[in-house]
């Protein structure tokens, strides 16, 4: 396995292997790797023949009070899990290389960007958006793979990469939870026992929500205002919000049939959550 | 010659040149194709092995009340001075393709973008690096090929491609001018012969200030403060900008022997013109 922080290494990499034919695929990460990483890795893995695993706490899509100081950095352990899962390349940059001197272009999809999540972490996605095209373009891969549990995240990269005509595809793989059904984030390690049981009611409120819409026993907007009221009353637990929407677009979910998505995003403790599921109302395609 | 408005035609060319060991080259363009483009094309036939031209009005970087809906369009043309050329590949997408439905994804090089040009056409850069964006994923060139021309525009693009790691060279070529000076654009199509004959003021006043600036008869002020009390006193020329600043950053000249630059913008009767020199004071390494 090549664990390189080199630009120049890195292109020489893939520019060999994509000669001799290989697919390349890529999965951006900052580090901190977990079973969800590492699902993603085996997607890849079995999906392409050059997996590039990029590893890079960025700074543009934290918040000027969030915990990109904090942020839990293990580069030798990630390597390690890398390594294990045959993993081909490992690119992992200093800020210098990913923000050269008087760095000035940002990436931005508009719209996407500036509700939910990024509503309440402003720049955020701008940040995220800004530095994934210029891992894009470093790795230059056939196929980048992302997990649900950033739902929006990923669909906003869907847009970019859609509206930039990058010829690239975006592999969305399902979230890995613990078997309470917390949904795995490199944040839980913030977490202390007690937060931890705190947070279990977020998924616990999610799939909840699934249940009863599914089922038919409660339309969208009385599952969605259940969920808030849930919510709202964990002791703990401070919502940020928790919204049932079409999946596609984020919009406000009509009962149409429409693929929706149930959306959390909560604070326990001083560790922000999000988590979300996927919701198929009765009758949709 | 291969012409299409096809993104995939086009890749599936650019991919076969590419494999076939060929360098690609591109030349972005909005069509009605004059000597300075042709002088950009035989660059890149000179430079690269496999030459894509692009033809696209882009109405992003139009302002409201700009020339998009007669800027000039002559497509069949255009495609005889490429075939002539030995241009390998015209790329003419429309609308639909560069803007799919609902775009919300954009390209902005921050500060560089606001002055100058940019303050007096707003949006007018983020529409060219978004569009440029969008045409270099299209093409994946190696090399790329701007006018000096567009002084401003070329160096918010190297800034552009340098910040987003880009794997792109960007070349600027010499800018082309008739024989009396007048730099040469597809704008010039709107001027009367009386107009015409008042445009020159500019490229002669951009002259006079680089030999009086690089003779060492002027400061790097006196010249500024010159070249805009002429500009503005040529009668049925009215003045946007006229300023002598640092080549590489467009900041304020010092007269430290950096590479200097000498940019005039104006609108003569309807029709707005920009040019530039470049200017080497005594001294300049």
């Amino acid at each position: 396995m090549l664990a390189t922080a080199s630009l120049d290494e890195l292109r020489a990499a893939v520019r060999e292997a994509r000669a001799a034919g290989k697919r390349i695929g890529c999965v951006p990460t900052m580090g901190a790797l977990h079973a969800g990483h590492l699902s993603l890795m085996r997607s890849a893995l079995n999906e392409t023949d050059y997996v590039v695993v990029t590893i890079f706490v960025n700074p543009t899509q934290f918040g000027p009070n969030e915990d990109f100081d904090r942020y839990p950095r293990q580069l030798d352990k990630d390597l390690e899990l890398c390594r294990g899962l045959g993993v081909h390349c490992v690119f992992h940059p200093d800020v210098q290389t990913m923000y050269p001197p008087d760095d000035a272009t940002i990436v931005e999809v508009q719209g996407l960007s500036t509700i939910l999540e990024g509503e309440h972490r402003p720049g955020h996605f701008r940040g995220v958006t800004t530095v994934v095209t210029k891992l894009f373009h470093a790795v230059q891969p056939d196929v980048a793979f992302f997990g649900q549990k950033d739902f929006q995240q990923q669909l906003i990269l869907r847009r970019m990469v859609r509206d930039l005509l990058m010829p690239i595809r975006i592999r969305t793989c399902p979230t890995v939870r613990d078997p309470d059904g917390l949904a795995l984030s490199s944040r839980n390690a913030y977490l202390t026992a007690d937060e931890r049981r705190t947070a279990l009611n977020i998924s616990r409120a999610l799939f909840r929500a699934r249940e009863a819409i599914e089922s038919g026993e409660l339309s969208v907007a009385e599952a969605e205002k259940r969920l808030v009221q849930v919510l709202s009353s964990v002791p703990g637990l401070k919502l940020d919000y928790a919204v049932i929407r079409n999946a596609e677009t984020l919009d406000p979910a009509e009962n149409t049939g429409d693929q929706l998505v149930g959306l959390v995003a909560a604070r326990v403790g001083t560790t922000r959550l999000i988590d979300n599921v996927l919701i198929s109302p009765p009758g949709t395609a």
